[in-house]
């Protein structure tokens, strides 16, 4: 194969974006086809991307269009369904995160991939395809952090970006499995071990809305993994800066911090205010990069016939752990795993 | 009166400096006597502070020496009954943290407190007297924070002054009462609030020393305060690039960083390690000014009749929080107070 | 047309940039035909990039491969040739800096290109397309500078590349129109402005071999530009911390700085050496996706039939800066324009 | 001597600081006395610095005060006639930059200190004793910078302080007397090395008032220095952030910048503007301990019978180069020494 035909599920903010690096940036890729339910998504599709096939059915899609791999990035409550489904029609899979909103039903994907161990499967963690957290898992890898001591992630969407997260509300899986999930993605990465322990606290400091649904504006949770190193993670949604993703590894012989200032650029301002670095307002502008990266690595494993490093199990877990995050920030416990 | 005359037990690296700075730097004081169970400490006081009476006892110092006033800084095991005896003697006292090493020890504190209404007790949490503490503090109460949500900060030793800490281990309380004591009182004073849970973890992860006295090299804890704020708290010994003091404030105006990079000064090397900025090396350098500060308005207070704002109840509750998260971390047990 | 057929002539370090670049990212471009006097560089092209037609000779490839643009990367002192002869056969052309290494022949360039009006001609100022100095000039047509006060830029290459430096110093037209040129080009876009006077100076503070040939390792220039607004270039070969690109526009109402940190990415690292942060070590790292903007702008501007930003008089007005800056060093005089 | 006797003549902003210094903080000093044309300067000195003598003449003050030293913050004009006179009296003379206005009135002073070789005497050049430059010296002198390249550094006053540099306009002898005067002593101290050629530049950029009495609001200067060193000096009064004082050194094996970002404390905001440090406003702020370190300097030579660094002839030397660089801006011309 010298070009991989994809067809991608959804095409809201992330979809389109997906949509997008397949159409005109990523190497020996073509989208053939598209699927959404929303019309105008679509119709834009196909005129700004040139997108040959568009379906409003998923099935439809898949049966119909002559594809070699699919790209989910539909709600979280249909990712399951959708990669199993695709799996078994023979093709190559990337999901977004999460892979599920159960357990059971990531391990169902689990199963589906093993069933066809032939083609790539794919989550879309994108942060491992980030030019400098790869910097920083190389750097850790070489072994420059001696052991790891505490790993502090936070993931805090902008403030100026509540009202789409408030019209999301109601089918928001909470603020772990929606945001946290990636630092912790990101924790089994680079501290290569697995939780023993979880507690998560949190309330509504801004927006009530979110405790209607169980949830807080801002949440965090202290973890001890099973080889002692400790994480620290928040999510939020009321940064008034920008979108603040960072990453802070300890270990016994060097710190490594990663986005501690979110700099949009390499452009500093000083005025009245002081001496300033605008901040990146979104996850598309922070993580621009990556998304191009990760798929383009999905579409190389499927030429080249290899597997990418994030598997499915990955998913699993990481989906557990948010859980698990979840079940004690509401049951107010401490959770021993 | 216009010249407070003082006198201090303990002659210790911290102790030295405060004999120091009154014998030098601090205005209406002087250093009349010093006590100390070392000989060598004495005579250098002696020598290079020109201290007129020496003392091995206490209540010696205490009784024979026409003193106003009196700093402790001696052994935290006997803060409190020294700090009771020169109450009931009629000195004012400046004690350092932490107030005591008991709850009840401090109650007793508190009581002989109130028994001597009259005379100024301060207490040494001498973060609140640093130019950047006081400036955060000052924009928090103008509101520029908005309501705060989390509260995180760190304190971690050099890894280059493990070797004091080593010799230290067996006469230390833990690295809640010991370091983290100051980060919990920082928490109070900002937020105004008191905790309500707390879970702390950690381990040895480059000294396993500190396990063989029930503690660990690193440990943290999470906490939620009575406003439903969080808080996260790192203390350690073990940082690569020096004495690691940093606070960050989140909240849903803004947020506040003090000390993220815990720079020694205004210089930055470019060489062939990158861009740099060389960290300062103790808490002696770190908070050389703060410690004129607190001292100059204890010796204000004095002066004044005025009393301080760190009164010995805010040394019982950050005892107290301390040793709730020294036995959360013994026992891996969530607290709820 | 809807794909530009592209040769490269050159394909050194950035030569073989431009050609991956045109062969693998660029939209609507193809790479068919590139031209070199190294065998090893064209078979490595013919290879990795699947150049379709390889050449020794310039003219035989612009005659015999039916192509739409030509790219020149080849030594200084043949662009204007090249150009020239491109242009007279109908082709658009790219040309690398510096246009030409005498006036007269960068103006038979401009009577070239408008000889030939209808196709295009670009210049390769590549930091006109870097995001953050995008950026930068974006705030200043907004007015958020005020008016420029002074405009100060260095271009120092790394000590780790010096070797290079010194095998090509016989070729190489002096620090102001190899490195200076590209500062030049910087400051008459955002100052809007042209010279009126410049006094240079430098000498060898590491490397005695640029003095044999009438140039510094490091040398600097002081400007007065036509509106009263001042400049100061630095240009050099030493820099032990990276490949420090830095420029600060310092405005009544503001000033920016882009670079002046020339970090590599996100991660900052605290250890031994202090909290710092490792720096691009090459135009071809810092410069990468300013080098992919500037290809895509000459081919959308083919395509799309308008005309670049950058015209071929920009390359005669700095080169004719940079020349006089080096004659005030060689020199040591001032000179009035 | 174990208390020196001091008397001050001029009470302006910074005579104030020293009087306060002397009187509050200085070891082994009383501010015996004071002189001043302004009588609410003197009534203020009396109540709030309880100064014993007052006086509006100064001779007078040094007749009839039995003062040991004199610190001089008159006005620039009256330096070195008060300089030469204290000096004749038999008194240690400590007086503020710049040292004269006229080459031939400094090496009158310079006469006069030789004549009284047993005083002591010093310039104020209170930036050798800030912590930071001390620090970078400290670096320099240990050969960390290996050769130096290019000393660079600017002074810049903050716009919101322009109303009382304009109402002083008429006495200023302009920018580089008045500001680069520091950052020239700053180049002399760490290349140790005088300057061979200088060419200066400016204009007013914001402030026409400066331009009638000949000199600009802005104004730079390039110089070479005899041991081939660059420097690179920008004086001015608009800067928007704060009291800008930078200073970069560049070598052959290292890059030392000072005060690069001019911040105020170690307090970092996050909020609508971007991450942000907010700068010192005044050279008060910025240089608060450097004022207090170099009076002790003053002190325990006079008490410890010791020449301090900064002789008169560093203030000749500093005065003649500002006094060239100002002549080259005025004449457009470049200047070889």
């Amino acid at each position: 194969m010298n070009k991989v035909r994809i067809g991608i599920v959804g095409l809201g903010r992330l979809g389109f974006i997906h949509a997008k690096n397949i159409s005109s940036i990523i190497k020996n890729a073509e989208l053939s086809a598209a699927c959404s339910l929303n019309k105008e998504e679509l119709s834009r599709a196909k005129k700004e991307l040139n997108v040959g096939y568009c379906f409003s059915d998923f099935k439809e899609m898949i049966n119909d269009s002559d594809l070699n791999a699919i790209v989910i990035v539909s709600p979280s409550a249909n990712h399951c369904e959708q990669a199993i489904y695709a799996l078994q029609k023979g093709l190559h899979v990337f999901c977004e995160k999460p892979l599920g909103i159960t357990l059971q039903e990531c391990l169902a994907v689990e199963e589906a991939v093993a069933a066809n161990a032939n083609q790539v499967f794919m989550l879309g963690f994108m942060r491992r395809y980030d030019p400098s957290y790869m910097y920083a898992k190389q750097k850790i890898d070489e072994g420059v952090l001696g052991k790891p001591i505490l790993f502090r992630s936070y993931s805090v969407d902008p403030e100026s970006a509540i009202d789409g997260a408030l019209k999301y509300v109601e089918h928001s899986a909470g603020q772990f499995l929606d945001m946290a999930i990636h630092d912790i993605d990101l924790a089994r990465w680079m501290l290569k071990a697995e939780p023993k322990s979880i507690f998560a606290i949190g309330g509504c400091y801004a927006h009530k809305e979110f405790a209607e649904h169980g949830d807080g504006d801002n949440v965090s949770a202290l973890l001890q993994f099973d080889n002692e190193s400790m994480a620290f993670f928040l999510a939020g949604r009321t940064a008034t800066h920008g979108y603040n993703v960072e990453t802070e590894i300890i270990g016994t012989k060097a710190t490594l911090r990663i986005g501690s200032v979110p700099r949009k650029n390499m452009v500093e301002i000083l005025d009245s205010h002081g001496v300033r670095q605008e901040c990146s307002q979104s996850f598309q502008e922070r993580f621009e990069v990556a998304f191009v990266n990760e798929m383009q690595e999905f579409v190389d494993c499927i030429i080249e016939n290899k597997k990418p490093e994030i598997k499915a199990e990955d998913g699993t877990k990481s989906t557990n752990i948010a859980y698990l995050a979840t079940k004690s920030f509401k049951e107010n416990k401490l959770i021993k795993i």
